[in-house]
Formats: structure tokens, sequence, C-alpha cells
């Protein structure tokens, strides 16, 4: 495992992020805890910013952030000069109350809803990103009634073929998202724009699927979008002032996962684009790129207390600690592979194999399958890495476990950036009707 | 569709459950909205009291929570006679708020902290079903320091071949639950017990799964556990007080399941038990079941309204609702089926084969797959059942969005049992550290 960043095991085998030690941070903030990088969060948004500068200038990084989504994340990248992407009507007010302008922000979605739609009209959203003919009347109508006129790139499918490329389900031909380019409805969708009188026309969006560590569907989809805007101009006379291409770019979960840097996605994007438009003789676009995952995944890792460690004879054994799939579902959802070391001698060599199980009463509640690990003793702190992106953003209160807090550190430095939660918070908004009383 | 209890279309074809217009429902508390019936919930619950006190009479039904835990769900079953089973120190401290006797919980868990088995211990909870040696020790030297001794049962793993019954996962024999009986650990576990001088065995417990419905893998189980009993008597003298066989009794979800009613399968159970310990001379133990998904799984119905209508020609239809895997996880965990009707015409002939999609940035946020409804229109109220357990207790916040308030209806009265979850409710635990604004 490639420690990242400010990741690193100090001359005693402890492990380390940010400068601060993992056991204790453990002590002091308890576990289960999330614990996110500033540095490496910083370090992959100049990554981008710096490629496009020196590239691509007419460009924008707009962060993803259904990948992480919390106040603090999004004034970290607005001081990186990212904007943000979000997808509902939460994230859009988070973004704004932490400073995000609205002019940087792009709203994603294949249902908003007319609560949502209004509310991005009434903050001057840069762009709302729309997917339904549906929601291209109600907007329409929302934004004559706010007297705006409101920005619209539209979501379209390329249509890469799934089966070249099976780690690309996004842009599958059946998927949920987007108009389709093969079956004509995009051009006829973009077409009847015209007719709304409070929607520009702004651009196009796509987004062909995530964790994908090769550079080829990359290259394809602006292949296949710049065809698109070519066939646009010259049936319609329509020019496409913003591409859109979403984000996708993989990350390392374990030593199985072999990414390239994030920007030498951007890198062979753009050379593709640059040399797409030349040949086929487009006014350049505005570009804007959405990484998420590739921001925050690799930031995160998650500290927990290791408990029960059970041996069942011959067949596994387990070693269970005190979160689960209400704190990281991702191995419940995809089967997704995580690395972890032990944090006090994350220098020791593998010793035995063990099933990481969560304390959820569920018996698909596993963290990780068959990893090797030093010997495990009940009370050790456990370090799962990359758990920055989709850990966070999809916990729950399952079983009523409370959503643990989560901690940004740097230069030895720590603090809360989201704060824990009590058994009073779950039990809030909880409330017995007067009837069922009037029965005792 | 079998449409249950207090669920029924009245003449207009609209859909009604607790004798409240589903439209009504949605318009009142806006979408998407949980909506649990009373009397279903009741009528479950009387069932198995109804059948104990006539067969078995020395009986406890503890209400298994994790499929749904709310203040009120709680107060019904207390009223009703039940006990409850808890799984975490939450789901302990909201039964405990709502009234539960504390001598009428069972805590379960394969991984309760040491903070959770102290609130057990403290509160005095009937018994803590231990699940580890770890974990014995640290209950034994909690309830030293509490100066009490607690109650324990201990879940073992009767080991009933998952290959016969494949529905069966919780017990194979390399689940991270109990102790198993056919390796010999579950025996040396229970004879060790008598050196905590703070504990007290007081019986068994195992669950062998979930959404079972035949009869044939319960008698099986009550087969191996008596046969453990009269083994646990023979070899170490230990009489079994209590039998705790957990739940797993199968719900109707769709027309494909064909479960029997929840007390065919306690009959069956009763029957065998009964048999077993005349045939094997043991003394009658006090038995306890655990249902959870039979009592509240059917009570609940979801409310959507449709947004986005959109058709992939010649591949496929999708309706978008407002909810998605946020509020109901289960097709993208287990690829769980559902049922569904529009609220205001229940009654019309199926005329489209559309694909339910939920809101969230995701292609696999799918609710159901292929349903046959009458023609959809976008605004349509859509009514999905069967989503009273491990729906609302799945809820997260994915994307930002509000987990949904959950509403009891009962005789055309409606009211909050789960309040609605606001923008600032989302973000309330979000902090910015100083130490980030300085940088601005």
């Amino acid at each position: 495992m490639k420690l990242r960043d400010t990741l690193d095991i100090d001359e005693k085998g402890r492990l380390r992020i940010g400068g601060c030690d993992c056991v204790a941070l453990a002590e002091q903030y308890g576990t289960p805890l999330y614990v996110m990088d500033e540095t490496h969060i910083r370090n992959m948004c100049r990554g981008y910013i710096r490629l496009l500068q020196e590239k691509y200038p007419n460009a924008t990084v707009a962060y993803a952030s259904k990948a992480f989504s919390t106040l603090a994340i999004y004034e970290i990248v607005r001081q990186e000069g990212l904007g943000a992407d979000v997808v509902s009507g939460c994230e859009l007010y988070t973004a704004l109350k932490a400073g995000m302008p609205a002019d940087k922000i792009y709203f994603h979605g294949n249902n908003k809803s007319p609560a949502e739609l209004a509310l991005a009209v009434r903050e001057g959203v840069h762009a709302v990103v729309v997917d339904s003919l549906y929601e291209i009347d109600v907007l329409n109508v929302i934004a004559g009634k706010a007297g705006a006129v409101q920005n619209v790139l539209v979501r379209v499918n390329p249509g890469i073929d799934a089966h070249t490329h099976r780690f690309i389900q996004t842009t599958r031909p059946d998927s949920k998202f987007g108009f389709s380019i093969a079956d004509g409805t995009a051009q006829e969708v973009i077409c009847g724009l015209s007719e709304k009188k409070n929607l520009r026309f702004a651009g196009l969006h796509c987004h062909i699927g995530s964790q994908i560590f090769e550079l080829k569907p990359f290259a394809l989809a602006v292949d296949k979008m710049t065809d698109f805007m070519e066939r646009l101009f010259v049936t319609c006379g329509l020019t496409v002032e913003e591409l859109n291409l979403g984000g996708g770019y993989g990350v390392t979960y374990t030593d199985e996962d072999k990414p390239l840097a994030p920007w030498q996605y951007v890198d062979a994007i753009v050379e593709q684009l640059t040399a797409c438009l030349q040949k086929k003789k487009i006014a350049p676009p505005k570009l804007v790129l959405e990484p998420g995952r590739s921001i925050v995944g690799e930031a995160g890792i998650t500290l927990y207390t290791v408990g029960a460690v059970k041996e069942i004879k011959g067949l596994k054994k387990y070693i269970a600690v005190d979160g689960g799939m209400f704190e990281n579902p991702r191995y419940a959802l995809y089967q997704s592979k995580y690395d972890a070391a032990i944090a006090d001698r994350a220098n020791q060599p593998p010793a035995e194999t063990v099933t990481v199980a969560g304390k959820c009463c569920e018996s698909g509640d596993i963290l990780i399958e068959d990893i090797r690990l030093p010997s495990v003793r009940s009370g050790d702190v456990l370090a799962v890495f990359t758990t920055g992106a989709y850990n966070y953003s999809m916990a729950s209160n399952y079983n009523r476990n409370a959503v643990p807090p989560v901690v940004l550190v740097q230069n030895g430095e720590s603090d809360y950036i989201v704060k824990p939660q009590s058994y009073e918070d779950i039990v809030a908004r909880d409330a017995i009707p007067a009837r069922l009383g009037e029965r005792k």
C-alpha cells in the first residue's frame, strides 16, 4: 500500500496522518472516526488547476460534492479556485452557506424537484444541467415566474459501448441519465430549447462513469461529444459554449488499483479535445471538469477500535470493529475492496488473514473480506484507507448507530469538520402522537 | 397484490391506508413519505400473543426493533404486551425513553461497545445476548463494577446447512454471529461461564435467517437446539431457562412471495418444540420469539411524486420519483423486489412496463425494475408497498437528501411519528475550523 501525501509511518511503526498520530486521534475523538487530510485535498485541487492553466486556461474545475459534502470541503475547494457540482437542494444550500459563489455552481440530477429548481434559479446558479423534457418545462416556468433567464447545460448520453468498456456503466444506452445522442433525442431536445423563453442553452454535459483507470474511454467520449458539437452547429446553427465532461478518474483503494495521477487523465482529455476541435473546426468551448472521488477519496481514512476477535475453527477469523455498513456501505453495495493497517504497528509484516466485520446485526455487514494483517488484538486501532469519498456521504443511522464525526488534519492540528451525533440527535425528530398515549 | 388490513381501494379507485386517502396524505405531508398502518402492526402483535397464550403461555415476544426503531413503535408494541430486541445503545435508549420496561429488553449484537454494555447493565436489561469471548470478559468486568449479576443468553450457531436451505444465510458455518454448536465451541463457552461471577447463564439464542417462507428450517432449528439443551444438561448439568429462537418469518413484497401467516410459523415451532422436549425429557424453557419484519414490513407504504418520465426509444421507460436509495437502499443492496400502485387509479389494469428510478446521482439508484403499471404521468402519486421494515431504519442523507418523515395512520387519522428533516438539520453538525477561515 503506497501511502499518499501526509500519511506516513513514524520510526516506531505508528501510522500518522497530517502529522497526527492515529492512535492519539482515536483516543482524543473516539472511534469510529473519519479523518480527512487537508494537504491531500489541496494537492489534488492544485494538480487539476495547474494543468489546466498551462494547457487549456478556458476551463473550470467543479468539485463533484456528492463524494463528500460538508461546509468545510466547500470552503477548501473554493479557496483553491474550484467551483462546485451539486445534486440536491441541500448540497446547494450547504455550498452557498460555505460561501461558494452561485455563479460557480452546476446543479445536476435526473429528477430535481420544483422546490430545488426554484432555489437554484433564485440563488442564480451558473447552470442547471437538465436531464428530462419534464424538467425543461418545469424549469422554464419557474425561471419565467422569477423573471430570470436560466443557463442550462443538457446532459447527453454519448452511448459508449458498455461491452467494450465494461467499467463504464453510466452511459449504457439504457441509463436513467441523459438524452441519447445515437437515437436523435439529444439533438431534438436541444433544438427545441429555443422555444423556452426563460432558458438559455449554454452547452453540453456528459459523465461516462466512475473509477475509470484507462485513458481510452475519455478520449472516445471527447471524440463523440465533439462530433455532436459539430452536428449541432451544422444542423441547428448552435454553438456549444461549455463542454462539461464530468469526472470518473480512478483512485487507489487497494494495490490492485493502478490509477494514473488524476491530471494525467485531464492531460489526455485536453490533448484529444484540442485535436478534435482543430480537426472538426469547432470554436473552443469552455471546458468543465467535475472530479469528486479523486479529490477526497484518498484524503480520508477511517479509524476503528477492534472489539471481538472470533476464530471459527478451520474456517475463518473475524475481527469486529465499532463501525460497519452504517458508516461505510460500499462493501455491502458494491463488494468494494479496501486496504487497512493496525495503527500502532503499521510497519509489521502480515501474520494472518482476517475478515473485518462491522457491528450491524446483518450477515452482510462486512468491511473487508480476507485481508492480511499483523496479529490483531482486541483494543487495537484499525485504520482503513481511501474512505474520503462516499463513506460519510452515504452514512446512515442503521441499527440506530450514530454517524461518526469527521476530523480534518494538517501539520499536527486536528479539528472537527462534522461534530459527533448523540443519541438525543438521533431520536430528536421522533414523536408519539397524543392518541397513542391516551390508550395507556 | 393482496392488500393487507386497512389498505384498500375505494369506489373511485383511490388507494387508502388506515382510512386515509393516499393522494391527500401526499398533499398534506409532502413526498417522499413513509406511512405506517397502526392496525396492521397491532394485528400482527396480537396474532403472535394470542397463539402463544393458547399453545405455549410461558413465552415472550420481543419486537426485533432494528426493522423500524422509533419512540412510537416501542409504545405500540409495549401496549400490545411485547418486549423488545435491541441491537445498539441508541435502540436501547429509544426503547427506554418510550417506556419499554428494561426487564423486557434483550440486547443483541456481535460487537457491542463497552459503553453500550455499561448502559445495558445500568438500566437492568433482562438479558444481554453474548456473542464473543471478548464480550463475556468485558461484560463480566462491567457488571462487577456495577455490583450487578447480569443475565446472559449465549448466541449459538446451529449450523443448519446453507446448501440445503439456500435462503438461510445467518447460520452458515462461517457466519460472524454466534458460537458453533458443531465444533464444540458453544458448549465450551457456556460451561466456562460459571467462572464469570457477575454473569448468570439464562439460556440460548439462535436466529436462522430472514424472509424464510418454509416451516422445515424452523423445525430443524428446534431439533438442533433441543439436542444441544439435552447435551448441556447431561455433560455440564446446565438447565436452559430461556430458549430464544429469533425471528425470520417471511412477508409479502410481491405476488411471487407466498408466506404463511406469521403465527403459522410459530405454531409449527411450538409443536416441534413440545414434541422435542417430551422426547428428550427436557424441562420446558421459557420460549422467546423475535419477529421484526413480520410486524412492521407490510404495515408500511412509501408515497412518492412522479417527476421525470423518460422513454429511451425501444429500450426502456423510466419514471423518476422524489425518493431513491437514500430512503430505500434495499434494491441497491439486495436487488429486492417491490410492488406499487398509482394512488388515484389503483384499480386500473396495467398498460405499460416501467422502471422506477430514484433521484440519486448514481446509475444503480433504482427502486423497482420493470413493473407493470397503468400509464404513468408526471405528478402522479406512486405508492410502493411493504416498506415498513428496513426502509426508514436504513435511510441516509446520501446526496444530502433529507430522510423522509413517517406518518402513522388509523381510522382516518394521521400523525407524525418521525418529523421532517430540514436542510438546517442536515448541516447542523458541520463546522468550519477557525484555521481554515484565517486562510481567506
